[in-house]
């Protein structure tokens, strides 16, 4: 195969341009499957949105494509190793949805796509079913004109995402050495806001627990007990009192040891952003602090602190009226973010230790778990592939995209790093704003069309580069 | 009339003791009424009792007897006013009884009475039926001796006291003429201990409300928001945990202000007592606390400090597993224990004062009283009926009674100190561990025998003290 200079994807541009009624028809018809993951009532969707990806695939060109089952909803697996000596870049996307609930709250229903101002209304359009058809279709694109890929390209497309994806470790970890790449490029992510291109380059890790304080065996009467029994609010309010300082910052010792400094990048981001903290305050319906935190203090600290949440709390009577009684336990749920460097076992442990010693005498404290908890993401400011991707997206959307940080948590870059020892870049179409966890869910079909222009690019520069043709 | 001397009253002692049987019969009728306040379901029951009071105070020789409403469950009002020159009493008491559930856990049926080991085992046997059944049946004893009694006699006699008594307040306001007396005998109130006499002087006061703090105005994701939106959940804890100090004692200011002094006697019970911590911690199923408290720390703040105890705590998810939410809101539901001198009204105001100052900036505050509260009740030491109702109660006992507080709130001391002037004595002869808000409720008949002897010496006591007809 001969191989076109940097830069010229004419034939597959036109190729893409061409057939874009057809292309919006086809993701139509999968975001007509309601792969809903998380309820059972749903299976005969995630099925139907399997077969739906292998099938595209095979017609793509892959020459290696298998359902993979995974212990939960199956993965799609694709190889397509046919370019010695060029890199190999690892795909990631998902095909299984949200719920779709409330159902009234929809303008068209949710599995019956609909486009209105250049947007297709759907569930899963914009999460992930949009950025995911767009590199199969760029992979068919470069089949379709130049008989192959520039470079090698592999496919992992999971159904559990929505669902926490519980399966995405063990599974990429048996299947390491068929998933091997140089790079992962993941379709799932959405930038951050509309009008603004940018490339995330660090999610917070989680760590997720319970606390519960025991007192007495059952329920006593304040009236009679008051005074003399413990009360186990009163304790878990104390030891969850000391758990932050007067900046609602964790002070937790030993909780943010060896947390490494973020890319510099963000940091100028966020100076650059024109992010109001009055307007993000009056967004959530919140009342306005005094004093007002500036934008860099709560972008600073929604990005790149660390948190230690209450999710909820809960102990005695909570209904209406009054009851005099003195609870037996009283529990909060807490789960913590993490930031690059925080390794949750630690964090965990430095959690335990200031608990314990916090806790008042008389009391019974149990701390418990859910699961090991996932590090933080945090993507090397000098990783080329960052660099590509970035001009990309400046030459396809006119502008230098900022580089962000996420809040929230996305464990596939930890997974990925962990078990392939690859670095992880985002590259998807979506944006935050397209109410991918709501009713009236929708994908902008000029950030599909960009998408399509930006990954045949992609392709195209990757291939260029150094890194030669790991696991392939 | 002519008066016997004081002390003789052996033709009432041997009329009351010749109808033993009798009265254990009649006890056993009324117990057999389901006269349960707080469940509509037993609608007929209330009404069967109230007329079966207002029908035995009438056999008894009450010669004014009326059936009152009340806006709830009505009250029986009766009066004896015939012995002009003699102090004037008011009996107070309560038909309504505690709902049986669990029912499966009786042995004999809560509503057909069974005597076991000289126990009559039955539904309100000890609250209040049988200690109310006893002053009747010595105003018969006397009527039938001797041709009418030797002071003047009020009864009172509520269906809503299992229910919190809503309506006590207000009904006695409005007959306060008609039940004004020199004192105020109740019927209800049980002994502390069944081996050891003793007489209530004091009780503490309630003050109920909720507090909740309003976050965002919906909730939103940890993820996304941890770190920028405002926790109420932290914002609860952190001003619930600023309430008490380190030994769990209130640290509000404002809140102690204006307390009184306990009666010197309490102490010395509780100094003379054998009440045992380790025991007490033991008998709830609560860890001991190092160090352990001793019996004198213990049972003073039991009975004689103020407390703001936790009723329940609430906000943000408490189901299964974990949810990455940010609550938008939490509650607590709080009661205060009240002592002698503090007043509810200002300790709402000291309390709503701490918790405005306390609350971190950015935050909701709300704070949900649930009536007025109710002061303490506390007995004056040198009231002469309490040293009359000591000296009987270790003449028929055999031992002089202790001094005793209790934690619980008694409303209708402060109800009847109000709105009559008058004081409060507590003469019943059941003890607190007759399960009497469990299922197995018993009565002692040796406590019934000995409380007809008691009350009919009590009735020929105060006849002989100075005071002179109040309302009569």
């Amino acid at each position: 195969m001969s191989r076109p200079a940097r830069g010229e994807i004419g034939d597959v541009k036109a190729w893409l341009e061409s057939h874009a009624e057809a292309m919006v028809e086809e993701l139509k018809a999968f975001c007509r499957i309601e792969s809903v993951s998380t309820d059972p009532a749903y299976r005969a969707g995630i099925t139907a949105a399997a077969d739906f990806v292998a099938d595209r695939l095979t017609r793509a060109g892959f020459p290696s494509v298998e359902i993979v089952p995974t212990g939960g909803h199956p993965a799609i697996v694709a190889e397509w190793c046919e370019t010695p000596g060029a890199p190999t870049i690892l795909v990631y996307g998902h095909y299984d949805v949200q719920p779709p609930d409330p159902l009234e709250k929809w303008k068209t229903p949710p599995f019956e796509p609909d486009i209105r101002d250049d947007r297709l209304y759907a569930r899963g359009a914009s999460d992930d079913k949009g950025p995911l058809m767009v590199p199969i279709l760029v992979a068919e694109a470069f089949s379709r004109t130049r008989g192959g890929l520039p470079l090698n390209v592999k496919m992992f497309v999971e159904g559990e995402e929505e669902s926490g994806s519980p399966q995405l470790s063990p599974t990429v970890a048996r299947l390491k050495d068929r998933l091997a790449a140089d790079l992962v490029v993941s379709a799932d992510g959405a930038m951050w806001r509309a009008d603004l291109p940018s490339v995330t380059v660090a999610s917070r890790g989680l760590l997720a627990f319970d606390v519960t304080v025991g007192g007495a065996g059952k329920d006593l009467h304040s009236g009679r007990h008051g005074g003399s029994a413990p009360n186990p609010v009163r304790a878990l309010v104390t030891v969850l009192a000391s758990l932050h300082d007067e900046t609602g910052r964790v002070a937790v010792e030993g909780f943010a040891d060896n947390t490494t400094p973020p890319d510099p990048a963000i940091l100028d981001a966020i100076r650059a952003s024109d992010f109001d903290p009055a307007g993000y305050y009056r967004s959530i319906g919140a009342p306005l602090p005094d004093p007002l935190p500036s934008t860099e203090e709560l972008l600073t600290r929604q990005w790149l602190e660390p948190t230690l949440e209450f999710n909820g709390i809960s102990g005695g009577y909570s209904g209406a009226g009054m009851k005099t009684v003195i609870p037996s336990s009283a529990s909060a749920k807490i789960t913590c973010r993490l930031v690059a460097g925080q390794e949750p076992g630690a964090v965990r442990q430095a959690i335990e230790r200031h608990l314990t010693a916090a806790m008042p005498t008389g009391f019974e404290l149990t701390i418990a778990g859910h699961g090991p908890g996932s590090a933080a993401f945090a993507l090397d400011p000098d990783e080329p592939a960052l660099a590509i991707t970035e001009d990309i997206l400046e030459e396809v959307l006119g502008a230098r995209p900022l580089r962000v940080a996420m809040g929230a948590t996305i464990p596939i870059g930890a997974v990925f790093k962990q078990h392939l020892g690859a670095p992880l870049v985002f590259f998807s179409f979506s944006t935050a704003d397209e109410d991918y966890h709501a009713p009236n869910e929708f994908f902008r079909l000029a950030s599909f069309r960009n998408g399509l222009i930006a990954w045949a690019r992609l392709f195209d520069r990757l291939a260029e580069t150094g890194a030669g043709a790991r696991g392939c």
